[in-house]
């Protein structure tokens, strides 16, 4: 995956390699957790915020419960789309990557440690281009641990709930050749989209790989997951240097 | 995987069986094509039926579309749900899998054989025991073979659009092994969930992984993937036979 | 009304004949009384569910509820019809028929035997041919008997809630004659449209008769109402012919 | 029916005695036609409204449509409701009876001479003391032949549409005694109540009896269609003096 | 403001003329205060009803609340306007018209007398002709001074909550003129509309200037807070009058 | 208005000082105009989107439209809010703000220059701490303007659309004293509450003053009013600043 495979991208990356990645916590200042997550152009603001009391299916397990928020703007996408308040509607899209977001992040965090607490994740797309759930979690993570420290110094969370960094990225088969962080441009006309959450431990959270255009085999599977491997890893570093700072 | 796990699981089934499956065509006489697929006691209700025209987004496009929903009916269930129309909503899990089950059937269709119609997919559970996704799948595929025969003798087919058997199976890491095709009491408390969709010609359409209660690695990945070949082959067979009859 | 007459109906029955009539009782598991019913081409899922307590407006009346809900699925007519759910609007037509169900069924049980439970009764239909309220209220009085009989069992229902029979036809003026429980050929194109709840004493629990394409006089009101009470007095003994088996 | 009855009811009226009475036309200026109707206390704005254009099963029909929604002011029951548009869902009451108005007055309208029109029927209860449909149906006619009187004198309408009267009445079982035009005070705990909607011609357009708290026989059924009758009878009087006004 | 001004309105008034004004009370039986209020031909049925208990933000505060709602009836405009709980959404308007209804009532009334108790009010639009919201705030005064007044005799309100009269009048500059109260055919065409809602002692609880087509300065803002001064002083005479009688 | 008030308010301001604004054009870089605009800590999203074609009621105008959202990310509050969209109902506060923002940006806009094209504002709060409807509508008037550029520069728009500029300030009566521009704390507790939507011409396009905590007199109001006019005077010579840069 060396030479002049740089030049296929129309922005100038090499195959394996993720778009510039962006952090900044504290972006806002009401949650407990806040975070702007930025993979390229897309943007995301990732909180994590906590409420008293967990839902019913958990009362009196002596256990918390993390759930989870995903949406776009309005405005984040090309084309601007109806809002989904007024229209009164939640597209399946939606939900689906709320649900996934929330997996993914109860996989970062020990709920027998949390008390009867709920964290509530929100990702709120401001910029869409390609990736927005892959950043989402990845931004996600960072929200939760700012929120639990927050929690954890008040006193409201009892044990150390936090586990290791989750992180996510999209490999993509694209005209043949396996693209890692697929922006929109790429992610229209991918053969194959791949989305794949990992922790830091190097296990999957989550794998879901899609060939609405394309079948793919077990080799090419293997192939993407390397891929996959490799961008997680660097996000986890980018995840833990953010924590460190 | 031989010898005495045959008596691990609960039901009496080797660790890589499938249980009994059935596919009954003509099950209502409306639709289409009219299916009950049976996967032990989940029993799912597949039928697809033809709708002149497209959505506006393949307007003029000279290529056909195919949609699907899925349902649990409120009474499928060992405990009663609430039936999601009258709560005004639909859950996100309801979403979820009818995009599922539409893109995995897309698979199976050549749009540009089809003419600008629009083939809906509904997949409705009569009774819930695990599978409900992979079953869907599975029965709707014969469902729209079904209805291609149909309106390509009508005349309103021009082409020939349907392509090899798509078929989906789950497998779950429980009690750390790994087990094909899991019945309800296996599925709630399973460690990994992998519901995989493939072709006839053992390409994979969609992979879905999670581990919400316990991550995976590359090699346990790679040992379902094994096991989910062996039950989709098994089912393309069903489907094959099935329609042969 | 005899001679004739039987050649008049285009499917080769006697103006006040029933369409030939199964009840399959035990047809899913999960509910605690599940019956398929069969009028014809009409088939209709019936279950009834059990729930602890009551609600608001009975809550330490010491008596128990009855509920019952209705719907088709999309593909159960020749047209598939859009989804409620999905819609996100019920229509004022399954409102109707669920609430007819409910009250019909109430008629056979006695609240005050019940305790504070709540009987949920579903009648999902899955093929429609006409008459899916009368063959909903038949099927679902013996569904309603099987979860009564569980339910005593158990010890969950303290007293002897279950009371005689109920069921329900409809008879309709088609092209001036009086005809017994109308298929949709039928009852697209009559002139009046009755339905009779009728409990196995012969006393009347619902009677709906409408005349939007024509109306109708006391006298034929009486005569429909004869070929009624022939209709309900078989469907009672196929009740208990079922309930017997 | 004769002797102490009179003295039998609350209000002091005769058993088949209707409560007072009135039809005040032009009770707003809006709308083609526009009326108050008092069956005693109940108070019911009936208006009906032109509008060009049928709905879409109607297209090209060179018919017209009627088409009736009714509501009930959140302040006109005793306790207040809560306002359903507020709630976003329509009760199932509201429906059932906004469909039996539409079905009434369709029978008191000749479509095929309305030309592709559609007249809006609606009823708003302004104050509910029982018998709220029936004294709907009865206000109505007297706001549609308003209005069809309006929209033929501009040319609107082609034809003479206008059929004979159309009115309804609640009668019902009460302690055993049957009585004619029940208030909320009867109607809460009469054993039996029918609904009957009749054309001036001494026609049925519509019957709805439920025997919600004890079944009824063939020879009360007779019984309260006599007094029925009676009380139709009157109101059509009613609606030809008011409209001769 | 003299002279032949009085000539310039459509319907002879003069520029500062209110249109005639109607108070009736007790206008229906079933709420504890209920108004019909006339404004011209705008008239609207003002209702006030008691509810024990209060709204969760003020449990626990031994204050009262009172919350309000506006409607059309779909028939009280010019055109029928469709039924907002039929299309299940509630226009911006209405809900931002129930608001300004609450505050301006909640200023009548001192919610820390009313013990903890909550008062609804309804405004219904019977016929809309311009200045509805302050038709409605002027009449649901006298309902809420009706209710409290029962309320009071009743024993459930503790204190004595109600405050001086509120009253609102619509003000606009039509054709450069600055006109009080306007009918809808002023109101449709004004440059600049401005509604006040004043208090007895004049104080102003609200004011609502609009300048949608033409901005305006504050000379013009003056000139029309005098003539809103003039008017609300009049409608304060006959709420006092109407209360009085 | 000068000496030691300046030590009044909690966060150091003088009483007719507003908070540090900011104004960030092309904040994202899909919509046509895309403003990040900062009143202290409150910060909002405002974009302007351009759509071909108008609404029903503007076609064939020969003139464009502007249209409005506002809404408040769930995490932008002190507390979380609940999405909306997932409630399936946009509250009375939202509509009210959307349809301000609506009708004051049309006042800096020259519908018969647009063309038949509609212009989108979003409105969407990141962080919330008062005067978000101010913030909203003074940024948006920049995205507006950069919108209605790109637009023009693209022969969209046929004409000259843009007006002078729109901005909006708050003032409350705090503690008996005027405040210019309240942040959270302050406009919780503030007697009276006005927003003020000012052109640069120093005219009213919109004045909303209410008194929920107690009423207030004229000279009050036009001491408001003075204290608007300085700060909109402000906020104009910002807008023009950030649209020369």
């Amino acid at each position: 995956m060396t030479e002049p495979t740089d030049f296929l991208r129309f922005d100038g990356r090499a195959l394996d390699e993720m778009r510039p990645v962006r952090i900044t916590r504290n972006f806002t200042s009401n949650p407990a957790g806040s975070v702007l997550v930025e993979f390229g152009n897309t943007r995301v603001m990732c909180t994590a915020s906590i409420e008293l009391g967990v839902p019913r299916f958990k009362k009196d397990s002596g256990e918390g419960w993390l759930t989870a928020e995903y949406a776009m703007l309005p405005s984040s996408t090309h084309e601007r789309m109806p809002r989904e308040s007024m229209k009164g509607k939640v597209k399946g899209r939606t939900h689906e990557i709320g649900r996934l977001v929330g997996r993914s992040l109860r996989a970062a965090v020990d709920l027998s440690q949390l008390g009867e607490n709920t964290i509530n994740i929100d990702c709120d797309v401001l910029q869409a281009d390609g990736g927005t759930r892959t950043a989402s979690i990845t931004g996600a993570y960072v929200a939760l641990a700012d929120a639990i420290a927050v929690l954890t110094e008040k006193g409201v969370v009892p044990g150390r709930p936090l586990r290791e960094p989750v992180a996510a990225v999209s490999v993509g088969l694209v005209d043949g050749r396996i693209c890692l962080d697929l922006p929109y441009e790429e992610d229209s006309r991918a053969e194959v989209d791949l989305n794949v959450v990992m922790t830091a431990e190097g296990k999957y959270v989550e794998i879901q790989g899609t060939g609405e255009h394309g079948e793919f085999g077990r080799e090419e599977l293997n192939a993407m997951l390397d891929v996959a491997d490799k961008g997680t890893r660097e996000l986890h570093a980018l995840q833990i240097a953010a924590l460190g700072a």
